[in-house]
């Protein structure tokens, strides 16, 4: 199975992250974490996207904020699905960070997830993996399942404190 | 080689989504496009979704403004990979459609490109085809070279144009 | 009388929508209340929705933040009122909520209150019952009244404090 | 049957108001239009709404734009429900009208629709008739399911137009 | 010398409102404190709005978050100089209030000051009974010279201890 | 009577403050005119606010837009009432020019009106003059009514186009 | 002297460049137009900043729209001060733009100026290069007093107008 | 070597003003710190920027908040290279400061850093004093060198820590 790997574009954003990190745990896809910077380090994001497809990488997920470039940056150094992490910052909330990810030119996309939303940015990329392979698909169903049950039983509990 | 499906709220967003099909085309990539409302025809939505994966198709582009539920529904009911294109219209901008795209919670993950981004989000289709297609990664490869040798052209004339 | 039922996306957003529970117990409206999430139970949505008219409900209060899909997932499937609460998230304060459960299409309209607004969801919904409902009509007034009082009271408190 | 009154606080939102009228005529629900401003003829306002419920009144919409308080004006002088439509301008695009009409205090709601969304503020409108009125939900019933006829057709066209 | 009546709209406002009556017993300029609401007592506000001129208030201060109409809703009944105090709150940190209170219509305007900005409030009706009171200007220019003084003195320190 | 003096930063501002000319002819109220720019020409700027109060000016309205200084550098020079009306701009519609006249520091306050509100600014002038001119007073009633009289006249009109 | 390097990032932005090109020529400063993107031709952006202090370039200037990171890539690469462009888009009226250039993360600023503020980038820019040019601040001073005896010069015109 | 001064409007900003006092002493860059308001002590603004480029000042660093007038302020009074630092609050979280910083008229120039990016205005001061100062320019790749090596370190750790 291909891998994902999870670039940050600073070690403060590892708590932003950890929740890719156990999700894709979670379903067993395998995945390497770094540490690049679009701006302190673009000789390794270079030599880091200029062989990742052949590295047996199939999705990159960048998480950074403010004028967040790192997903742009790795996406045009590869033709590899990207998907862009905004991680939010006190003074704007992430506004920012989602604009500077989202509105990418034309050529160049990155899929963007909500702010914050790392374990949703690791969803998305085992969905992108489930293309082409049907175990993947099936473990996504089964999770779906077990999210619909969560939700049902919380439904049952609620409903019966609130009936008269 | 998976399709990639087009899906409109309304054939008024035609002309937003057309830069996504001239891309599919021009990669040769199959697609078919439809018109599903998330709240006038949601049972199409349903049925659209539920048999997305075993109709061959690998990728899914849904494009809606305002409060842009597309992308979400049709997430909801499958584990292929969501594209959501937000839709600009005059009041906000398509600020409305950014958010209701792209803020989708836990486990339900859209992939949102820019606003009006229609050419990339056929791109993002393409890129996550391009994990297990080979092939498209070679063109792929080959669109980014001829994207830098058009800015190398366009480059080499304005310098001309204002060298002294 | 008519029903209320409030629909909740999931059991994190209970302590936001207490404030609609508590006002509608004051007025004696009776109400039901579920936990059903327009993306990972859809087809609750729907069970619930197809029923929900000849259920005896008048109408139906959705609390959801983010990318707020709920009241409008509910609206498609009823053509009784539906009042959406948009539910404020640290990040951007609710303005995601917001729009996406304000913006909606023509057709399927959403009765949006204030972000976290669940006490005025309730007093709306009392208010829509009270159209064919003269003893809610009565019984609002004299809400009106009290809470006049209220602050003529306070009003009376605070002229005396600051007057020379 | 109880009628819809539709005001707007100056001769110049007709336009913007026009789909409310439209709408209300499509479905035979009876209605009154009027010129009150909350703030050049407070006095009007206050004896539309106090004698309101008496005049076989069931919702009143309201529709202004900029520091949009005719909605909330109204809803201070009556326990009717109240659907506001923040009209948009072009300096902001109406998100001042919209969190004007929208974020309205504990006690008095305002059911708030889509910036310049008047179909739909007729629609709730409606919607809110039909929970007293059998023929009115009948009615609305069929109004969604020409509504998904005309999205069946167009994606027939669309379809048949992209398939190869 | 005319008075400055404060109005608040609930007394949970009182914290954001001292600002404004220590400033005006600092000048001495005689006022009173109300609390009224535009939706929960709007007959007190027009009782109050009627008399306000030939009870020798020459102006007033209205303090109010969220859909902030209280303001407006003074302006409406008085032709007497009325200033707004937009209040924050926690969701959007007080743009709503800023709009409802800024963007009045035509013919009835709001003197707006920066969100919870009660001193200074206080300040600007200071300011406008100086017009016709010159012992206020003079009281006004002292404060300008002691506010610069102390800037001044703050500067020397920092000045001095970053000097080498 | 004293006088309004109008600033505006640039003559290309002069459409947006014809408003603001002609509500002060319309009450007879003198005043003049100027185009000092805050960052061009301070020096034009503090000659004048040094000298505003012994010219018989009693209130000045200052117009600019972006990052909109021009008010607040009156401001700073004088203590009579400033009046700041912020002018959009296309690309942000006037929220800058908003900002930056409204949220004046504590000690200098700007009395901002809405964006590009010229005849709410001359108005509020006015209303600024008549706390000390019981003659403006009287025509700002007479205005008050006229205005509603013609809001009635418009309501009569359109509730007989809409009566059946 | 050192020579300014305009770089935008597609020639669709030239138009939005040509202030800083014009007072470029206004001032007699050296210097250079370059088409480069940050995300098509990263190479290109490379070769040009790590030799651009050696090709006697002072300051760089970049233009961009949208997740504007042509200013920031081209920051990372060189440790000359780079002034962003933010250009405005008809979407979100280049508050995407002006973020992804100004937000930029620590230890690699951009000089921002205002959406599509070309003249005061050349502006800033020759005010970078007068700090240790003596000519240049004359000819800045020059300028400066120009533009004040054309605002004196128009304030004559408007205060002759308006004077009775 | 030319002085960099750093300017803030209240000692309030002292906390968000350290990392350009820290950034500029790591560097050996003279500098000399100043409170100055642009509305209290405008006469203190103005003889400090007349005089600012004979003092041997090469850059002006000015951070404020809010209605941020004093780097505009500054920029107006001299033509030497002004950074603003666009300083936080908590209503509106800094985009108040933001704009009124940055969307300078036609003429006078700031340079925008970050919300509270103090460390970035005092690293672009070194960039702008380094084109004139090779020995800054050296400094500056040192400096750039180590944040890479600093980056890369992280990364290994992460790297092991991840790997499997």
């Amino acid at each position: 199975m291909k891998k994902v790997a999870i670039i940050m574009g600073s070690d403060s954003d590892l708590p932003k992250v950890e929740g890719a990190i156990s999700t894709l745990q979670e379903f067993g896809v395998p995945f390497e974490v770094h540490i690049f910077s679009a701006h302190r380090t673009p000789k390794q994001v270079r030599d880091f996207t200029s062989k990742a497809r052949e590295s047996d990488i199939g999705v990159i997920i960048a998480a950074a904020g403010k004028a967040a470039h790192l997903a742009g940056s790795i996406a045009a150094g590869t033709t590899l699905p990207v998907i862009g992490i905004p991680v939010s910052s006190p003074e704007l909330g992430g506004m920012d960070a989602l604009l500077s990810t989202v509105q990418m030119p034309s050529g160049i996309p990155v899929a963007c997830v909500a702010i914050d939303g790392a374990a949703n940015a690791a969803m998305l990329a085992i969905q992108i993996l489930s293309v082409g392979e049907q175990a993947l698909a099936i473990k996504l169903d089964a999770a779906r399942a077990r999210a619909a049950a969560k939700v049902l039983e919380k439904n049952t509990a609620i409903e019966q404190r609130y009936s008269r």
